[in-house]
């Protein structure tokens, strides 16, 4: 049975679906979209080897001509000229303004697939399949594209919104386990931040550390549960002005280690754990969010296999450092999200750094 | 006395002022905008020696902190390679996602700044300060931004609106005469296609060819309805779906000889007024339109000292090939903008090869 989610917007509207098993029936869902023949679908070399076929006959079945561009995988080739290449290939084979541009992969893939369909004759259809947990749950919804900068992620990029974004958990069968946990992480992060349901079916779950641990229609609620999260929160404030801001919940932190380790040791998912560890014992702390709800919270993490500590390499003192040169603090001081319920985050604009030194050399692995 | 022209589109509104001799007061004008500290201008050598200073001290004076960057002249360096250069120097002086591009120059440093200015950090501030007579009255209006790709014109791009857009008539007197003339070919189109009374007024001078031999309160009444008619068909077609293809009158043909003589010998403007020409006299042919109003358009045309011939070298069939290439056809039926009243166009979807012919080869230079 497929779930979906209306999303609508001041300026346009689409359908997030969820569809176990039937990623080989996408067509059908493209069909009543009422696009151009043409289809490129973007994706890179090891997801198209899973998926790739499959996709294209079913769109092929349907009628539409499809053409296929892919692009290596990596973070390091989210680049303006990655996209430079994807317009090489939109003029190659004559793309037009009713054409359509398939993302085809993880939030790579789906930021730049994105920002390409954007900028390209001032702006293309764009459907998004993602096949990563982190792009199901997060980067395939909320409208940003984009692709980094040699110096700077994400600095280049539009706002801009797909016309359907269709999910099949299945794919998630191939995607290694560590980035299971990591799109994990963002799953119970909109269960403190939005949604005491989902954290509640997340507490029933004896274990989220991996796709086979996990029943399939449980998944699909989690997703579906989710998704529908990131959208209410992305509707109320299309252009991130406030309420975008509690997405952020363990970022703060989160963004801190992964500068400091270089993006490498720990990815993502893994930081954001790390995050919502420390900002759940720092709103214990500042007396917003009881000690119960805070263990509650990092046993999820813990069924996840995602990490609770920080490593004794990583000296407190130059994450504070690292949280001040954040583009998200205001005038020097750090603002946190703060859990203050289950399902209930409030901003504040300034924690004093004894409390954050506090807490973290209380995460120190031992 | 400012003229303003108030642009009210569904999820955001801007002026357009036009203020004769104020240059050196842009900064007031940005003053009342909430925009951030930081202003980077992005200009040619040429512009910006002529009005760089002027600029920058204003806003300096107004109490913004002042950056810019220079893009060499020209159509061969609207290209992405420009934008990323606008990004490192966005990203070397930190601007925010309050701060602002403002773009000083002609339509090809506003559409470019535009673009950088709704990809940098996915959509910051954008000024145009329009100083070509066609940058003024079409290029600064209307959202649409860009650039380049190596193997066609304004490929990649985005719809984008500015903040502001302030044109001081002034700074045309450095324009050289034959880009003047240019965009006056712009300005009867709007006459012919939307303004009866912009026509009119037209008509009335006894000379459009050069800045010299127009009153200046007239300029500034011409640029406004010019401006005012491209805001009225842009509003009600914001995406381009249909009313806003009327803008392409004269531009069918126009753009034939532009690309038949690569973009060299004759201008845009010029190609757009032999085109208008040639619409007039199809016009009249097909019956929608009288030979009189056709003549009273070419005499517009001739007293901008623009042409209203075709060279002899340029095949009709070349020119009707190259028109059945263009990506306004559809399904290889030329699709023509014609006149059916001074200020009143319509879209005629048929039109026989045996009439364009006819035509073409009338209009032979002798
Ligand atoms: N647009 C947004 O709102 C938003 C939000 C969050 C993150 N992001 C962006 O998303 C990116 C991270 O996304 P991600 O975690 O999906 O990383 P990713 O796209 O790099 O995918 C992670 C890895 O998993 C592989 N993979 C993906 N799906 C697979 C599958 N089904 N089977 C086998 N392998 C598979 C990929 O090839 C890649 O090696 C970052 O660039 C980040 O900036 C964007
Ligand atoms: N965005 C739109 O809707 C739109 C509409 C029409 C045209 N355009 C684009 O606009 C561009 C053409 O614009 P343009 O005709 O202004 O060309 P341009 O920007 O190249 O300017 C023409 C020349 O005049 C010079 N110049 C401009 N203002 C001057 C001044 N005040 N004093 C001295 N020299 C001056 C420029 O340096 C340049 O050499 C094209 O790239 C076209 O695609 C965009
Ligand atoms: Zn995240
Ligand atoms: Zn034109």
């Amino acid at each position: 049975m497929s779930s979906v989610i209306q999303v609508t917007l001041p300026h346009t509207s689409y359908n997030i679906v969820i569809d176990p098993n039937s990623l080989g029936t996408i067509g059908r869902y493209l069909d009543s979209l009422q696009l151009g023949q043409k289809v490129m679908v973007i994706s890179n070399p090891e997801i198209f080897n899973y998926y790739g076929k499959t996709v294209i006959n079913s769109l092929k079945k349907t009628g539409f001509e499809v053409f296929s561009h892919l692009i290596p995988p990596g973070e390091t080739y989210k680049t303006l000229d990655s996209i430079s290449q994807v317009y090489d290939v939109a003029l190659k084979y004559r793309l037009e303004r009713s054409s359509t541009l398939l993302a085809l992969g993880g939030g790579v893939i789906g930021d730049m697939t994105g920002f390409a369909a954007a900028t390209w004759l001032r702006g293309i259809n764009f459907v998004q399949v993602p096949t990563s947990l982190l792009a199901m749950v997060d980067a395939s919804i909320g409208g940003k594209t984009g692709v980094n900068h040699p110096q700077g992620k994400n600095l280049i990029g539009a706002f801009y919104q797909p016309r359907l974004v269709f999910i099949d958990p299945m794919v998630l069968k191939t995607l290694p386990v560590r980035e299971f946990r990591a799109g994990m992480a963002e799953v119970i992060k909109y269960g403190v931040i939005w949604n005491q349901d989902l954290f509640n079916q997340l507490e029933a779950q004896k274990n989220l550390d991996s796709l086979d641990n996990i029943n399939l229609e449980i998944l699909q609620e989690i997703i579906k549960k989710s998704c529908q999260a990131k959208v209410d929160v992305v509707n109320q404030d299309e252009k991130e002005a406030g309420l975008r801001a509690i997405l952020n919940y363990g970022h703060t932190i989160g963004h801190a280690i992964e500068s400091l380790t270089g993006y490498s040791q720990i990815n993502h998912g893994e930081a954001v754990a790390i995050g919502m560890v420390a900002a759940g014992k720092i709103a214990v702390k500042s007396g917003m969010w009881t000690k119960e709800m805070s263990q509650r919270q990092d046993d999820l993490i813990k069924k996840a296999a995602l990490p609770e500590s920080i490593d004794k390499s990583l000296k407190s003192q130059k994450i504070i450092e690292t949280l001040q040169l954040d583009k998200k603090v205001k005038a020097g001081k750090v603002r946190f999200i703060l859990p203050t319920n289950i399902g209930k985050v409030d901003i504040k604009e300034e924690i004093p750094s004894e409390v954050i030194n506090t807490v973290l050399e209380e995460m120190k692995r031992t």
